[in-house]
């Protein structure tokens, strides 16, 4: 007998509608408009909605896209800032068994036009703020979607592109309208187009029952308590957001949404509303640092902050000076929510604020519902050994894992390589088990044999006093293979300095192989979302 | 084309071992035994053991039982008090990919045996306190298990039944052994018999998917901090101890064993550990308000009871006097965590004590990862109107939801007729939208074309001094078809009170037809786990 089915505990044991649904987003809106109907979903300027309000307008919304001939598995784009509509198409749009597409709104028309072609989409939701790139992309289809505007008194105005606006299709659509879980919890519930710091744009889909782990994992690293208060500094076209409109939903909070990050806005809405979490890049965390000290007092109730992308020692130690606990996590657009989170450790609250700072400053261990991490050889899949030195790629599998890229079978399978989700991020393992990323695997240099962490490089010029930021790529070197090249801007008000004297400098803070052979004084490219496009560096150093 | 297949996000992006990894608690141990090894696991007594430690114990164990020719789908039984070897079992029989069965140790040896055979176990865990008993049970089998012994030096001595102790099992087996997650999340993780109010008891079937969901849902319900210290008062082989052994691991916190909870011995452990979080009954609850002033002083510390069963309001504000917040739950065997949660509304705090009280008092809405409630009429799943008035069943469907019952298609099917679980609890649904639970299906009382709730009538005797416990049951009345019955046991020191005294009694403060026809002076018959067995009382009253 075949052991594997024959089990006492398989027979007539299936599957069914009573034990088993799919795991959706769509479930935790549901829940929370049923159970706290009254309690504020979102607060925005002086405008408030309750969660019965929210899931009605979201409901309307799904009916009406339904009632224009959004069906299953079709695409639904949005441009749109972090406001109430942001985040109610983010229940509406799976409500039809549609795809999110949400825009990164500082895309230049031939970008936006490219991924409106390439993930189909057959409806644009777009602030009027962004009508003027939007309509230049427009023009460049030769099939538009349909155009739907969103015009939110607290922007800035814009011209109308389509002939509908969104209130208008909100009064169409049915409060009460049946929406279902999807047939499948695989199924496709958002794409994110990469913003391509290598110049193409990769289309990574996402299926509900990662968003659905992934939106639940935040409130386990938290330890979120019932009805936080979330504030929107991070972009919400920003892998959903990190799927935080679908945990506030979880744990029946309130959004309080932000159509921009300036310092005082910010600091002003977590002490008006009592804001109890947040996600901020480190450049919004050097925004709050450098906003007038009357602002910056602490706060007088407790505010934690979800970072990502290496905050430096010295913002971590401000940051929390400010009352607010930060949180440092890692993530990538393939994995939909976090992948790493430094988790902090009881014994480390008696190392003094710097030490604590640098040990925050790690990327960590893996978060909560992802299943497997390692730093491994990517040909191999050998774990790097766990001692701080030996650079190995980051590597995960687990439930928040996205589907793969659209329409690019061959690069979803280099991505899945091994049955391992190739993050293409290089990283040390400490003894401790605490990753710390050194680079991407793309911008190490190899030189006279060892590999070069360009990171490193960069922080150590980055020391200098006259440099505001620097870039290291590898430029070809006769002797060892590559060597280290720096662009570098300087501060406005800095003293004339010299390449020679740059490079001086590095002899004296870094080892031989390190120091780069080539100084290049130079305004850094970079993408609409602030990454240097080293892509573009790298053309030009080999060029020189 | 067909259109559910044929979308792009369709194409090319199956699952793999990258992005997709079965939901099982499993995961939950190894991951935070990575991430805290140092922090305790488990404390019990002088006993403190780390999560490194406690994750290899029961890697040890899952090891020796697989040496032992324990396999996927085999049967481990379990007869062990709240100890750490049963928390450990929790983790070592599933990663085996055999399934757990923990015993209500409560039980005679006639039903121990019954279950031992009815679910094949091949080896059975026993602390040498229940030898007794065991020893009967086995003395019965045709073929028994594999015996291993717990001998626990804290407990009370006991005669060994194998040739096998816990201990040196232990010792046999491989630290690191290398077990894998469930090649399926719907494989079985436990089997758990109803203690049987009505006499034979059902094998109901957990599913790994499901034991994670509603270990994780927990968290949610209390917005659970990182690292909570757990104290083990509910029996762990109750329903797996609501999932909680795998939801403490989720968040790195300590479990507190305890032997026996007496209410002496659960009071000094919550001040000596600061214990956060644990689980009573309201039995229990009742035995810690009885306890001396001197213990029953307010805590200093936040902590948070969650208690089933329907808790008297009055019990409800007692405890709550005491510094713990009470969180009020409804659970079945049927759905592995729990089922509803009277979520707690920020509106209700202004509320005096009493009304707070009785609105806690209620089961609530449904529980986080719960997809589906109702109260509806059991044939045609209309639901029952929100009016606070008309009763219907409670009616649930999610993925915490039981495979079914083992070896018993049709129960399974009845169970889960028209896609729901029919709980057999009968309940009204208030205007909030918060369901009260009124009576067992089978205990309510059809009397002249009206249905009553014997709970109603009960809690209306249980009011006159004179009496400890009632139980109504229906007994035959030509006129009315039906008429309550009432059995009551009275207090050791009340006053001799008659059957016609209590009759008027029952006239002044219910309607006439709710007024018991009988009243039958009597010990109350129990099952093991303290519930009335109503079935034994209708046929006593049918033969009056």
């Amino acid at each position: 007998m075949d052991k594997d089915s024959g089990s006492i505990f398989e027979q007539q044991l299936e599957r069914n509608d009573a034990n088993c649904a799919a795991l959706s987003p769509l479930a935790l809106i549901e829940r929370t408009a049923a159970v706290f109907p009254e309690h504020n979903a979102v607060v925005y300027g002086e405008l408030e909605r309750s969660w019965a309000q929210t899931y009605e307008r979201a409901r309307r919304l799904a009916s009406a896209l339904r009632a224009r001939g959004v069906e299953r598995g079709d695409t639904v784009a949005l441009m749109l800032a972090n406001t109430p509509e942001m985040l109610e198409a983010h229940f509406a749009i799976p409500m039809t068994g549609a795809v999110l597409n949400a825009l990164d709104v500082r895309q230049e028309a031939r970008t936006i036009a490219f991924i409106l072609q390439d993930s189909e989409a057959k409806v644009l939701i777009t602030d009027t703020q962004f009508a003027e790139t939007v309509e230049k992309a427009l023009d460049t289809l030769p099939s538009p979607p349909l155009v739907i505007d969103v015009e939110d008194p607290r922007g800035p105005a814009g011209e109308r592109l389509g002939k509908l606006d969104c209130e208008a299709l909100l009064a169409e659509g049915d409060p009460a309208f049946p929406w279902e879980l999807p047939p499948d919890e695989w199924d496709a519930i958002a794409v994110s187009y990469t913003s391509g710091t290598t110049g193409n744009p990769k289309a990574v889909v996402h299926h509900h029952r990662g968003a659905y782990l992934s939106a639940v994992s935040h409130i386990l690293v938290w330890g979120m308590a019932q009805q936080p208060v979330y504030l929107w500094t991070l972009p919400m076209f920003e892998r959903n957001g990190w799927c935080f409109p679908w945990t506030i939903a979880a744990m029946a909070g309130t959004h309080v949404c932000l159509r921009q990050t300036r310092a005082e806005g910010v600091l002003e809405a977590i002490r008006r509303h009592r804001v109890s979490h947040f996600c901020a890049s480190p450049a919004v965390l050097s925004t709050l640092l450098a906003a007038p000290a009357k602002l910056r007092r602490r706060f007088d109730h407790p505010v934690r902050v979800m970072t990502a992308g290496a905050p430096s020692a010295s913002v971590v130690a401000a940051i929390e000076a400010m009352g607010i606990e930060l949180t440092h996590v890692y993530g990538l657009t393939e994995a939909h929510g976090s992948a790493t989170v430094c988790a902090w450790q009881p014994r480390w609250n008696t190392q003094p604020p710097e030490q604590r700072a640098r040990l925050k400053a790690r990327q960590g261990v893996r978060y909560p519902m992802l299943e497997g991490l390692m730093v491994a050889d990517r040909e191999t899949l050998e774990p790097v050994p766990k001692d701080g030195h030996t650079i190995g790629e980051v590597l995960l599998r687990g439930n928040g894992v996205m589907k793969g890229y659209l329409k690019s079978a061959l690069a979803t399978e280099e991505a899945f390589a091994g049955g391992w989700l190739h993050t293409g991020d290089l990283a040390v393992w400490h003894p401790d088990g605490y990753l710390e990323i050194k680079d991407r695997s793309k911008d190490i240099i190899t030189s006279g044999g060892e590999k070069l962490s360009s990171l490193e490089i960069e922080s150590v010029l980055c020391e200098h006093p006259a440099i505001m930021e620097a870039a290291v790529v590898a430029r070809a070197d006769e002797q060892l293979r590559e060597a280290p090249c720096a662009f570098v801007s300087l501060k406005p008000d800095a003293a004339d300095v010299s390449a020679e004297e740059i490079i001086e400098f590095c002899r004296q803070n870094l080892t031989h192989l390190k120091v780069p052979k080539t100084v290049v004084f130079y305004d850094l490219p970079k993408t609409s979302s602030g990454k240097v496009q080293k892509f573009k560096l790298r053309a030009y150093a080999w060029r020189l």
